[in-house]
């Protein structure tokens, strides 16, 4: 045990407390949904034990790249979705990885890619089941519900055994600004998923898993009639930009970066910190919000909301703070040594910059858990 | 040896030709003056091989972080400087990594951690020099020349046998939009160094160094008078930013992140490729330019720019590559399966997404350099 003064910064921290109640919260919305299976995507979090808080029974997942679904299969995960376009040249890994778990996802949107995987198909031995991405709000990949080609890929991949449903992503909701928004967008994922889930079905094919998942949509979802499955990532933590969409309070923010003033330029209202964005990320995701939050909001040691300040801008590693409004600053509030906490923008960007989280409990560090990185 | 075909994706490139014609460029500006030394910073490069190429007998260099320091240290590095104001809790560890080199440099800019610093020298034993930060264009940190505080600063260092002298950064240079920007920053980062210098020297203080250094004024000096040491970092790289300002050519850009193709929007003219922000970094530095480059230009896999294509939008491990006018895409010419590179828009923030450069010559990849991280 450690306290927050004597641990090396920058340092990303995560309160205990906080992790456990956003993960409460959402287990509480699904607990009125018991059809619909919670396969937590541990892109944001990309840590073992983070997954074991989440899932401690163990459990379905969901993952960004194939090297995260061999970490995770290496420590015991073995029913393991991988939610990125799957490319004709990361077949072969797949099969690979099939091989070692008891249930391989992946997902694709084109005849081409179907084609590929249906003709690699015997390599995975049955284990791998394909979903078709689609696109439910113009976000970013995926077929439309209505697209003529949607049939044609069911077709595709029904044929060499692999089609086990759809899914789709929301991303869209990420953009929304009050609770209507919110609801308005978790309808709309589940509707279109379900409409293409219908299709495929009316077309003779079967369409198992219905799977959606965005952390506004996860939590704000009114009806999830004819979901199979929720995917959902920065729920865990939750951040800036989920709290300027309405989706939680800054107060319920998991993460944040301890830094430390070295330096001021009085004249200009600023305090210089050593968390600059290596340790924040460039992440700007509030800059289209009603409120840009700058690289951060500010928090004292113990976790509370310094009001009117803001991470204004970051170099490499250096972090300026000053008051939203631009007044001046008292130096000596914030003498050189003294810590803080920044919260971030984008809880995955920033924790990716890091290789371990410093676990946070009554204001100690209790434990250090690492993360993975790359692909 | 392997095709860029065969490795996997998404992968930071580097191209050994134009890594090695950058370096050259920064030598044959500094052969003309022949008292200033090249210390060049390792924040962007971050690897020990890309340091040998840089100084093929050692030399000195500067840090972005104690970590880094040590790092270089292991590996037979022993004339440091780390130039990010030193943190009152980081002395101590500052003291134990003085004690495995000849020489280590630090700055500050304040008389609080100046005084901080002094009490603590004699753990140092002698090999701790201390460089004044100056404040030569309002970037960030740094005293004025004309600051009252400045010989006060120098005084305390003077007593306590640390005062080496005084650095700056000309950070508002990355803001030049010709050359004549350029020239006008390089002229004052030099000018407000030697000020400083002759303020102390005036005030019968020894000032020995007077570090200056940014890429861009690095480059387009005229005169380095006064000068005797040089700092820059990523003008080894070069990239979309520094051409921007008009440092270089998006052809001498030594980095570049290469991507698959794995789907499509062709109703909106997107191409879908698996490098999102996890792998270029959520760096816009762009987007203040005359010309915004979204995430990054592409090139075919030989590294030919492909005219008028830019990344408009990255999601984490999702990149969208569209015509920048929006107009269509052939879907065909860049099929499911296609690779391409990405030019990044901040060399030294895409690098650091990344555990290792995959070096490239002759279009195959005949090495991977492995890269540092942390704190």
């Amino acid at each position: 045990m450690q306290g927050l003064d004597a641990i090396e910064t920058p340092a990303l921290l995560l309160e205990e407390i906080k992790l456990e109640a956003n993960l409460a919260r959402l287990r509480e919305v699904l607990s009125a949904w018991p059809q619909v299976e919670l396969r937590p995507h541990m892109k944001s979090a990309k840590s073992l034990a983070v997954a074991r808080r989440v899932l401690p029974a163990g459990g379905p997942i969901t993952v960004s790249t194939l090297a995260e679904a061999e970490y995770f299969a290496d420590h015991g995960f073995d029913d393991i979705l991988y939610a990125v376009g799957l490319a004709p040249s990361k077949i072969d890994r797949a099969a690979s990885l099939a091989a070692r778990v008891s249930r391989l996802g992946v997902i694709l949107d084109s005849r081409e890619a179907a084609a590929a995987l249906a003709a690699a198909a015997p390599g995975f031995e049955g284990r791998l089941r394909v979903l078709i991405e689609i696109d439910s709000d113009g976000h970013r990949s995926g077929l439309r519900p209505d697209d003529p080609h949607l049939l044609e890929v069911g077709e595709v991949l029904a044929e060499a055994g692999l089609l086990g449903g759809v899914l789709t992503h929301a991303g869209e909701s990420y953009g929304s600004r009050n609770f209507d928004d919110l609801k308005r967008f978790a309808r709309l994922e589940r509707d279109q998923a379900v409409l293409a889930a219908d299709r495929l079905r009316a077309g003779g094919l079967e369409c198992k898993t219905v799977s959606i998942g965005s952390t506004p949509t996860a939590l704000f979802a009114q009806d999830l009639a004819g979901v199979t499955e929720m995917r959902a990532g920065v729920y865990m933590f939750q951040d800036l930009v989920m709290a300027g969409a309405g989706v939680c309070r800054p107060e319920d923010i998991a993460l944040s970066v301890l830094c430390e003033v070295i330096g001021h330029q009085a004249d200009r209202g600023w305090v210089v910190v050593d968390a600059g964005w290596m340790a924040l990320s460039r992440d700007r995701g509030t800059q289209r919000q009603a409120v840009d939050q700058g690289y951060g909001l500010i928090c004292d040691m113990q976790g509370r909301l310094i009001d009117d300040l803001v991470v204004i801008n970051a170099n490499q590693e250096h972090g300026v703070i000053a008051r939203r409004d631009g007044g001046p600053l008292q130096s000596s509030d914030f003498p050189v040594g003294a810590r803080l906490r920044i919260l971030p923008n984008h809880a995955c960007a920033t924790a990716a910059q890091h290789k371990a989280y410093a676990l946070v409990r009554d204001g100690r560090v209790v434990d250090h858990w690492e993360r993975f990185a790359g692909w």
